[in-house]
């Protein structure tokens, strides 16, 4: 048993170490901006504010950089925020070098803000950022860097604005959701709608996250970490790993929605592109211990893009989370992808 | 897409073949007998009406045969009853021979029954077996057969009566629960309580026993029976998966009970074996498609354990369920295993 201390990590903490921030000959843009797109379930044009960061070298080139479900639009350290869900990787010097490139990230559109159609598709989502980058004068984005849902979107993106994007990088992300994890995902919003019927909304949605957790680490960090014996308290026995997912659970809950998380979660599964559509040239990265998105799909997805596509595997015991903490690893994969499409 | 039809499968109903039936010339006892037992987490002896079937060659040696936690003690076909839970594999000229042997099998004991203690441990399970062996006069077992949850009780047998019986023979279950898989279920108890709490116990129960078959199954399975899009149905979208799930869950709750099944999952996570503390011979079997008990587990029992033991990798897309969905592959397996200790 190793002795490291049991920390709590979220997709949205992923890490806590000072990420270089913004310099003062970088710009940084963080605003909101109303764009018009057709939802895909809805009925005809809405208008939506899409909340954006635009943040690196004023001149550079752009490139869109998208997480997780539960990933915002603060992807790199700022003034006035956080250390940002990827720090680590986007920022100046960085491997997203923000002296090079003018960054571009949006907070995932929900029904809500769509005329509250019952589902938003990852189309949606590459909707509302291309009507972004066109409001902004962008032009063609140098990049689409996308993770896990952020790939699906970005997949989505390419398939729709062929000229609006030179290259794909995707990582833990696929044309389609594996079937299994349909299965994990629809069983956490049945979790969450018992909830939202009984009124005990919160206990539901730190369920459901606890579960999503199951799935996004890999089985040997869990066997490593949780080997202890389990303590009696409050009138039954505790087990360390639920000591931990139950923390992890309240945690997500202070900053999450259960709205917000049954309408992105069902996002993934809706998730259905064609790879033989997309001609952008693409990297895929992808994990042996990720579960959720196995890197089989991967394969097929690398088989099946009309483009040139490569596909780095990266060893990691982080599972499907290996995409927020591999970062040492993912660097030059990074550099190397936005440097081949200079 | 493979043209299999959407079956159900669950644990107690693994198959609907007609198994052969208890001859006439075999014996069959079918009752409950009153055993005492010290529980682990009680105050001292309590008594308890075990329930037991007992069935085969009336002079043959005798066989425990338990299985998951949903399993009872039918086991095999019999006179008024269904198919049993292993009926292709013991009958008369099956693997477990009724012919030669004779099989017993008891209803697992919950706290309800040992003075309502809080928990029960698989300890508890083998002193109930161990007491009921005692009353019936049997001596000395010739195999305990255990599979899943089974496995667990019949390591704890042997680590405590080991003159009570000659050799193991373990399918997916091993001296400790993987992190990993007691992460996923004390969800599922999380799930359940909520239920209680509510008044929605039925819903809450299937939604756990949803989330239990996405740690049976294997994923290449998921991936083969539900690649079909979601149907828009109620409001919401459906995924073939979910539907799938929701059926099985319906299923269960009509034969299983939430207080039985909180006992018993949380017993599969106190359950902790030391192998080193057991000489019987063991011919462990494992699938290398089971994500909740790993074929690591396996080969570090098989390691640790004091006697000489064998371990059988059987490949199988069935993951856990393996043991319940491949027969013909076990049964040469177990007719060697049975007949080496002869």
């Amino acid at each position: 048993m190793s002795a490291e201390p049991l920390t709590v990590t979220s997709l949205l903490q992923a890490t806590t170490v000072a990420a270089p921030r913004c310099a003062a000959d970088l710009t940084e843009q963080r605003g909101t901006r109303r764009v018009r797109i057709v939802p895909a379930y809805g009925n005809g044009a809405v208008d939506l504010d899409v909340r954006y960061l635009w943040c690196g070298a004023p001149d550079g080139p752009t490139v869109i950089v998208q997480g997780g479900i539960s990933a915002d639009r603060d992807v790199c350290a700022g003034r006035d925020r956080g250390a940002g869900w990827w720090g680590p990787l986007v920022g100046e010097g960085a491997a997203v070098d923000l002296s090079s490139y003018r960054v571009l990230c949006i907070d995932w559109v929900v029904p809500s803000e769509l005329g509250h159609v019952p589902s938003v598709s990852s189309g949606d989502q590459a909707a509302a950022l291309a009507a972004l980058v066109d409001e902004l004068g962008i032009g063609r984005v140098h990049a689409f860097v996308g993770s896990s849902y952020g790939a699906m979107v970005g997949l989505a993106f390419a398939a729709r604005y062929p000229d609006a994007l030179k290259s794909l990088v995707l990582l833990a992300g696929a044309h389609r959701p594996h079937p299994l994890a349909t299965a994990q995902r629809s069983i956490q919003r049945g979790i969450v709608r018992l909830g939202l019927d009984t009124g005990r909304t919160d206990e539901a949605l730190a369920l459901a996250r606890q579960l999503a957790m199951t799935t996004y680490r890999g089985s040997e960090e869990f066997s490593r970490r949780f080997a202890a014996g389990p303590a009696w308290r409050d009138g039954r026995f505790h087990f360390p790993v639920e000591d931990y997912l139950e923390h992890a659970g309240r945690r997500f809950v202070e900053r999450f929605d259960a709205q917000r998380f049954l309408a992105l979660s069902e996002s993934i599964d809706l998730h259905d592109v064609t790879p033989e559509a997309i001609a952008a040239p693409a990297t895929l990265v992808g994990f042996p211990s990720d579960r959720l998105v196995p890197l089989a799909d991967l394969c097929e997805l690398q088989r099946r893009l009309a483009g040139t596509a490569t596909l780095d595997v990266v060893e990691s015991p982080y599972g499907h989370d290996a995409f927020l903490k591999e970062t040492a690893q993912l660097a030059p994969v990074l550099r190397r992808a936005l440097n081949d499409c200079r």
